[in-house]
This record gives structure tokens, C-alpha cells and sequence, in this order.
């Protein structure tokens, strides 16, 4: 930690900085500048926050220098992780595309999207079965049913099932239908309790970027999964809310590369949610594979036009059998496969 | 709902677009412009969606005429709504200040901090028993505890308290402590559960904007808690996220007058976490009630240096009190009382 | 300047960063934590960079710990600055509400609005003889016949005027109209040779922030007229660019004190284009005063309806005298006068 | 243009609205809703503007419902654009990477450069010799010598020139030494006086999207080269500001397919600006290719420790060549050529 002195700091001031880092068990490096004084507090920087010190006379502001995540953290673990969803591997050399519809909603409409799903070569399934939505009064999932629904098309062609969980109390519900990977919805990112309760079990994670959370804040909450034990956690990127208004989201790409770095964690996007419209969707799913994505979460439904939710997102099957095509090739340059 | 046809739509596809308008049971208005056709659908608007026409051949958007909120909305309910927390009023003539510490610590640190708030002329009081906080490694709040210790000393001082609930499961326990308001955190705003969990029973509600909470988001929010059947909801900004880093967050005081023509609910702001910084609440709280807010939430500690959370954004009792002075000014200028 | 070096740094690169910093005429600090080492350079922080060692092997980030501005800033000058426009003082305890119409139509309108303006209370009068419109195909402002109209005008009552420059050509212009004092849009904060050139002359300056500018970007900004020789710089704030849509700008009040607290240079805000709605006006004009603010520019139209542009922000003259009273009340309560 | 009529308009009211559309020359449709009224004014929407109808009583709000860009729209030219920089097409099948350094700093330096663009296979070269700069007491720039050195560097190797033009009174300089493409940077989007001369030459113009500038703000600025006879304009995107502050923009590749749709005119990336680092470079490059781009701005310098601005950023000739081939095979995948 870093602690710069104000200008016209007293001696007495610094005195009082440093007896405070030396009982807290720090030693202490003073570097007087010609315009300020900088207090450096050298030891475990996890026991010491920028508030015990901010609020001290003659401090104009203090800092940390090393990032407060560990467990996720490239810098403890130097391999990229593999997580491996039924024998299914995510974040190594194969790139995954998970396809399914924004929502599960009759048994006939999943076995149809399940069997279109694997025909376009998706190895997972996606689909919602409690949905998220602005307004109290329109479609909320079709619940626990739908879990069934969702399994018992999925498990016709071996696809391992992705859907969200919302509640806490619903948690054992998930597991009682083997849920294989449990999605932390955008708005659920910072839901600490939920965070803390499925890091207590095995299952992998996909951790849903918030609407607005920094890189930092993203792995800080995947810090919470972490902590509890669960490093089973898969990042998914799905548009950040920003000034413009042309579409949803804009699709932060960027974080790919950075994500990269910070974390040996796996990363894919969502290029559905993003921009919100279908016909955005292959730009985007090109764009996330070629910056490195480890794959994707892409909407697909037997028949967008009478989706119950999000049906402007939503590829036809043939469109996701085709980007299937374009994405391999993409992978394929850059020394991957798909 | 309003339905723009592409330039070159044709007969059949505004022929298509009519007859869905029809079967979902609205009459039709269609207008010829001379760039673009515009077909309007006649009655209850709640019932269609944007979706069920974007995906249609010959359109190019499609849009609500009225806004989605229903009983929290000004146009259900002309007169402001006053909610009694115990006998005292939010949202009358009445500017009401809700003061104490970002955390509960301990009964001494609580009993003083009563005892402060009720001097310096505040008629509620807040305090946090389980603290949202970015990372795992940090007090996370006394739980449970903390409760009655909060419980204990506000009723020394016949203060009713506010504290935060962040997960499902602990609604009957804050129930049991007679809890006066609940809050509802930034990050739980569209914690849907959460919301419709509170919308079940009587008590008052803060309702927190979410970090990058549209306006309308927001008021989508509390329609989840009024769909319930509970209205004592209190709206209450506290900063958004913008670009600029030269403070946490940016208060965003036109969402008073805004609100307070979109909603007849009460307003309240939090200058303390908006700003995280103690010398800048002063400015922001009378901006706050200078633009109409029917209240504020602010940070006080006994002793602020020591403060085990958000040290640096909380003021002591003195700036507490000349604050509350200064405030009636402002109050009492525009027609008010405090 | 501190430059973190990354974990596992070694001793040569170390070597390397001490030798630039040394070769550069500064001095070295080494603070060697446990995980990470720091490396402070002693010195005029001014000539150095991060982009000078961010590059080199070894290091993880470097960062200025001072600010880069000067002649704006508090620590070079501790008073306040007050502006002197003819007379009338800026930045003082006295209080300038500008008033005027949007944009300069007619010698009536402008006779007529300046007659309006005086007797509402105002001391100077403001009004767009160049209009930046985001369509080149709308009214682009009166041009230099504007100038003249408006310098009429305002003469008639004494008031000296405020217009906008955009133009780097149109300067002398400009002085040839002995503009009393010149704008610079929010468009052309960062609009370098223009800042320069009013840098040269002694015309104090309202220089608009950017709609997405920091603070610290704009009082660079200023730093640039500064520069040049002109230290009468006024700070205007009119709303930032966020995610909301439901009112065309977020009006950033915590600008205020945190302005006042990094220059010793007048701050005031523009109500009318922050929210873009003249029933907002009164609202953010009293949270403006109550935060702080030297004053306001404010839309005033002898009759909005009719307004060549931006007719939906005006107020009326009878809103003027009636928002003049309340913002007196409001400037007293805090120690000022209006 | 549709105006949406309040809850409890009047019968008068609604004769107002309809009088002033007629007196404006358009016809009237008059939609009665079971919520609201919505009258359509028909006729030629850009004579009309929704503050006309907004400050009116009665009149909830009011909006175009047509596009206000027109010649650089995609509806008044089907057919992409191919604009011709000395024989070499922008906007075609085949891609343009325009590479260079940040800046001119000497002859030597240059003609290095320049060697090794033209060796990496790049067809067009970029260089500053007028910086903007946030600080005035960085490096602006070699100025006119500049352009210069650059000319001579560039003709050696049949290069066509991209250089940044930031003050209108430099235009005759840039024609002087023939500036085959000139560059309108971030800050100046909307410098319209700048916007409207360069609308007045013939040279092909790349037009910087605003840090915050929205897709219809950026088309709007493009129509003001437009409207002066200058249809050469390439879009370049290079980065948004956000809340995110781990890296310095947040690049938006989902303005490709979405101004792909909106225009005929070309699209370009700068993945330089907007990571701000060298080692986000390829990952961003190859996205931006992938989502669609007719092309990239990449910086490269013949040795980026020595940099004179933006040394982090800038690739080393060896990482330009190697992404060139990377590129390469992206752009044949998605059916395109480099």
C-alpha cells in the first residue's frame, strides 16, 4: 500500500501515518519527494484498506498496488484452468459454442431445439427456465417444469444443460435435475449470498458480467465463488450498458484480452444479449472467437418469430449451423479448433 | 403501440402486420406518410410487445406510447403517497434525515451514535447488519446480531431504524426484529425475488437505484414490490456509475423533479455514498433538498477514523448537526419543513 | 512518479528503470514490499511520463502522483479568483445568474428579452449568435449580424454579454463586437488551437465542460488557456453523458465542491441543457446554488413557444423572477448574496 | 413525425396541434387510442422538429420517426461506397491496414517506418504532425516540417499519406503537400466549422467517431461533410469512453454491422487508440476484421521504447508483420482479401 502525503503535511503527520502501518504490523519506506512524501506500507496488503488511512490528517490519498484477487488470479495460478462440464472441456484449445433458445417453454419446442442444436455442432445446451425480466408482468419462466422439460430433451443428445439460477432457495431444486452448469445471471453478479452458496458446491459456473461492473469487480465477485471453494468458474462477457442507444449493449471485446491476463480462468461471450437483435449476432460471434473467446452462449430457437421472450435474438437454425462454419474457420486461424 | 414499416414495405406485409393486431384482439389505425407507413394498435398496449413485431417481414421498429409502470405511477395515483414509519412521515411537508453508521459494530458505538443521531434533530436512524461489500475478505457485517444490537439502541431514542436486506432467507428474522424500514440495496435492485418477497408484506421499503438503473428500470423495480400489494415504497438515489473517476459515483439530482412527476412515491437521496467522500456531503445534501428530495440517508459515526467500514464517507456528530441546520434553511426557502 | 515493477522482476530490469530515471535528472526510491518492488522517482514529475517506463521490461504500471495542471490549480494559488466583467465579480460571494434566450433571432426578441433579463435581477445576459447543431440542416445561428443585434441590445440595459465562440476565424470578430465575455462549447473543450487562441487575449472565458470530459481533462483544458496567459476562466458544467435517456443530461452537482477544492477558479452551471426541459430548471438551478455554484446560465425566452431553437428549455420571464427570488433565499442560507 | 397527445388532452388542444402541422404544409392523422391520442404529421419530417410541438399544451412528447441523415445513409444509396486513395479502394472486397507511428519525429525515423509498413504489406501509411494533447506541456507535434518529412518517408514507398488535420487554418498547408487522406480526430467530430471545409475539398476525409459520440451523432457529423459536396468519408471507430478504467476505451465493434446497415460509406477500426496498449493490439485487430471492418489504423514504430507519444501502444515491425498474416487468413474466411 501506498500512502501520498498532502502537500504541506507536518512532521507529526507522517509520524502518526507510519506508528499506524507499524501496528498493524507493516514496515514502513518513506520516499521524499520535491513535491510530496510518499509512506509505503510493506507487508501482507490484504490486512490493510485505503479507509483506515484516507480519513487521517495530512493524507491527501492512499492506495493499493496489488490487485485484491487471489484464487482467480493469473498471478497464483499460471496455467490456463480447463473446466470440464461431462467430459467436455472449456477454456483449452477447443473453442465451445452453447446453443439453445432464450427460454424453455413446451417439451416439443426443446427436444426440437436440442436436436437442432447438436445438428449444428454445439456441444452444450442453453436455455432459461426462470427468466429474469424487467416487468413484473410479462413471462417469467416456466420454473421448475421447465427444468424437467429442458433436461429430459437435452439428455436425448447427450448435451450437458446450461440455465440460471436466480434464488438461492432454489439451489438443491437444480441439483436435484443435475443441472451441469448453473449461470449467474448479469443482475446477480454482486448477489453475494448466491455467489457464497454455490461456491460451497462442485458444479461449474458460468458468472455473467453485471450490466455496468468493472473488470475488477467481475473477479471480485468470482473471488466469492472462489473463497468457498468452487473454482469451477467460467466469465461470460454479454454487453456493457453504456451512452449509446442504437443497441442494448456494446459488446466489450477488450475484456477478452484482459481477462486473459488477470485470470487463468475461461472466458466465452454472449453475442445475443449484446446487441439485442439476431441479425448483429455473427458479427459479434466472429468478432468475440478471433479475440481469443473460449466460446459462446448463443440464442437459437426452432422458430424466433413465435419465441415467448427475446425473439429478435434468436438464429433459425440454419443461421446457426452456418456461423458454426465461419467460426471454425476463424478458430482455425488463430491455432484453435471448434 | 406504434408499428413503423420499413421504405419498401408491401401490401402483404402491412396486411400481415394488421391481422396479428386483430387476432390479439386491438383495432387498427394505419397512417400513409409520405417516407415511411405507421400502423397504430388501438387498445390495452400492456398486453403486446416490441418482440412480437420486430421480427416480422416490412418492420422496421416498433414502440409502447405508454410508460409499462402501472400503481407506482403518477397517473394511477394523482396526490403524492405519504408513508408512516411509526408515526412519522415520508414524502409530506416534512424533510425527514436519516442518519447513523455505514455498520453496526458494537452496542457502545451504537448506543452513542442513537443518541447523536436523535440530538442532532433526525427522527429515524439506519445502520447496516450484513454489508454488501466487493470482496470476500472483507467484514461482511455483525448478522444476526447486529440486529438487536441496532434494535436496542434506536429505541433508547424511540428512533425507528432502516437496515439492509440482502438475501430472502433473512425476511422472517428482520421481521422478528420488528425491522421499520427495510432497505433494498444498489445491487439487489433487480434481485426479482427479493423484490416480490418484500412485496408480500406491510412494511416500508427503501428501494436503492441501481448503480446504472435507468430511470424507468427503477420504477419497473418497485412495480415488482407494488404488484405484491405492498405501496410503502421509498425511492432513493445514491450515484450512478458514469466515466468520471474523480469521485465514486455521480449524484444525479434530476431524477427528483423527475420522479416526482412520473411517480407519487417518496424520494429520498444518499449524498454519503454518492460522493465517498465526508467533505463533499455537505454540498450534496443541500443540493438534495434544495431540488425537492423528501429526504436523505446519511452517514454518521461517533467516531468517524474509526469507523470499520466506509471511514472516509461517514461525518461526525458536530457536521451532522450543523448540516441539519443549514438544511432547514433550504427546506423552509422552499416552502418545507425539516 | 512511482513505478510498480511486476513479481517477478529482476534485478537488471530494476537496473534499467534506476538508470533512466537517473539519466533523466531525478532522483530514486526503492521500496521493496513482499510482493511487490516500487520504485519512486524524486523530482519534477512534470518532465517525466508513464508512457517513458510502462514500456520497459519489468514493470507492471507507473503513475504520476501529482496533478498535472498548475496555474488552475488550488495548490498554486490558495484564494479565490474573482472575475471582474465590467464591474460585475464572478466568483465571489456575490452570486451571477446569466440569463437569455438560446439563441440571438431578432433585434425585438433581443430588446425585448434584455429588457426581461435586467428586470428579473440578472447582471449579465447570455445569448448564441453561432449555434452548433448536431444537423447541418437546422438554424445555424445568426451569424455576425447576431453580434450586433445582441451588443444593442444588451448596451440598452448595461448588461455585458456572454456568446459562444467556435470558430478560431471569428475571433477578432469577436473583439471588434467587444464581446464582454466568450464561451466555449461543450463541443470544443478539447478544441486545442481555439483554447490557445483565447489563451492570448484578456477576455475572461466560460469555458463549457465536454459532455464526457473528467475533471481532470477539463481543467487541462483550462491549464491550455491558462498557458497561454489568460487566467480569467470560468468553469461551466451542463451536464455530463450517461445511460439515461429519460432527460438529455445528467447535471453532475458533486463537480462543484470537488472543483472548488482542485482551482481557485469560478464554477458555475448551466440548468437549461443539462436537463433540456424547462420544468427541470428550477429544480437543478436550486440544487446548483446549494451546492456552491458562482452561478448559472440560464435559458429565459420572452416566449419559448416560439423560440428558434431549443424552445423546450426556455423559461418564461415571470419563471425567471419568480426561480431569482427562491435562489436568493437559497444563496443567503449559505452565506452568499444574488 | 408522430406527437403523442397527454392522458388528458383537450379537444382544443388536439385543434391546436392539428392547426400548426397544417399550417407547416403537412397533412394530419389522428389515431385515438384507448390510453392516448397520437396525431402523424405527414409530409417531409426534416421541415419539422419535435420542439415545435413539445412546448405545446397538451402535447406529452413528440418524435421523428425517419432517420435525420441523408446522403450518407444506406437508404438514399443501396450500394456500398468504394472510395479511391491513389488507386487503392477503401470499402471494397479487399482490406486496408493503414499502419504507422503516432507521430512524425524525424526524417530517419520516418523513412524506417515507412520502409517497414510498405515491408509488412500495408498500403497506406498514417503519421501526426499536429497531436492533440490532453497536457499543453506534452509534445504537440512537429507541426508543418512534419508533414514535410512525412510526404518525402512515404512517396519513397508509393505510400498514400493519413494525417490528423485539427485546425481549420492548417487546410491550405494539408493541400499543399498534398495529404492524400485527412484524418478529423476523437475532439473534433463536431468541430462543424472544421467539419463543413473539409466538406468543401475533394480528399477522401476518415472521420473519428467522438469518445462519446452516439451512431446517430457520428452519421449527423458525416452529413455536414456530406452536405458540402465531399462523399468521401470513412468511418473510423476507435474506442468509447465507459465506466471501465482498466483499460483506457472500450472498443465497439457492434457499430460494423450496425453501420453497415445505416450507410454505404466505409468503416474502419483503430484497435491502437482504443486499448491504449500494444499487447491488446492483435487480439482487437483481429476482432475487428472478423466483425466486418473495411480496414484498421494501427500504429507501429521502428522502435516503441523510444517513442516520442503513445510509445505503449505502437507495435514493433515484427508483431505488424506477424498480425498481418493473421489477418489475412481471417479476411478470407468471412469471404474477403488483404
Amino acid at each position: 500500500m501506498i500512502i501520498i502525503m498532502s502537500k504541506d503535511v507536518s512532521e507529526d503527520q507522517i509520524g502518526a501515518v507510519v506508528k499506524k502501518i507499524q501496528d498493524l504490523g507493516h514496515e514502513v519506506n518513506i520516499s521524499r519527494g520535491t513535491k510530496r512524501i510518499v509512506i509505503g506500507a510493506i507487508g501482507d496488503e490484504s490486512k490493510l484498506d485505503p479507509e483506515l488511512f484516507d480519513t487521517m490528517p495530512g493524507v491527501e490519498y492512499s492506495m493499493h498496488i496489488v490487485k485484491q484477487y487471489k484464487i482467480v488470479s493469473r498471478e497464483s495460478h499460471r496455467q490456463d484452468s480447463v473446466i470440464d462440464v461431462r467430459g467436455i472441456p472449456i477454456g483449452g484449445k477447443q473453442v465451445q459454442i452453447i446453443g439453445g433458445p432464450c427460454s424453455v417453454e413446451t417439451q416439443e419446442q426443446m427436444d426440437l431445439a436440442a436436436q437442432q442444436v447438436a445438428a449444428a455442432g454445439c456441444r452444450l445446451m442453453r436455455g432459461g427456465a426462470f427468466k429474469p425480466r424487467t416487468s413484473p408482468y410479462t413471462f417469467q419462466g416456466k420454473g421448475v417444469d421447465g427444468l424437467g422439460i429442458f433436461r429430459k430433451a437435452a439428455d436425448k443428445y447427450h448435451l450437458p444443460i446450461v440455465t440460471e439460477l436466480m434464488d438461492v432457495r432454489m439451489l438443491d431444486t437444480f441439483l436435484e435435475h443435475d443441472v451441469d452448469v448453473i449461470q449467474i445471471g448479469t443482475r446477480n453478479m454482486q448477489n453475494f449470498d448466491l455467489l457464497k452458496e454455490v461456491g460451497r458446491i462442485n458444479k461449474p459456473v458460468i458468472l455473467k458480467r453485471g450490466l455496468s461492473a468493472t473488470i475488477s469487480e467481475w473477479l471480485m465477485a468470482a473471488e466469492y465463488i472462489a473463497a468457498g471453494g468452487n473454482h469451477n468458474i467460467i466469465f461470460c462477457e454479454r454487453g456493457i450498458r453504456t451512452f449509446e442507444t442504437a443497441y442494448r449493449n456494446v459488446l466489450d471485446v477488450t475484456c477478452v484480452p484482459v481477462l486473459k491476463r488477470e485470470t487463468h480462468l475461461p472466458v466465452i461471450i454472449d453475442p445475443s444479449h449484446a446487441g439485442g437483435k439476431a441479425w448483429m449476432v455473427p458479427a459479434l460471434a466472429r468478432a468475440a472467437i478471433a479475440a481469443g473467446a473460449d466460446g459462446l452462449l448463443v440464442e437459437m430457437h426452432p422458430n424466433p418469430c413465435e419465441a415467448w421472450c427475446d425473439a429478435d435474438q434468436a438464429l433459425n437454425p440454419i443461421e446457426l449451423k452456418e456461423l458454426m462454419g465461419t467460426l471454425k474457420g476463424i478458430a482455425e486461424i488463430i491455432g484453435r479448433t471448434l
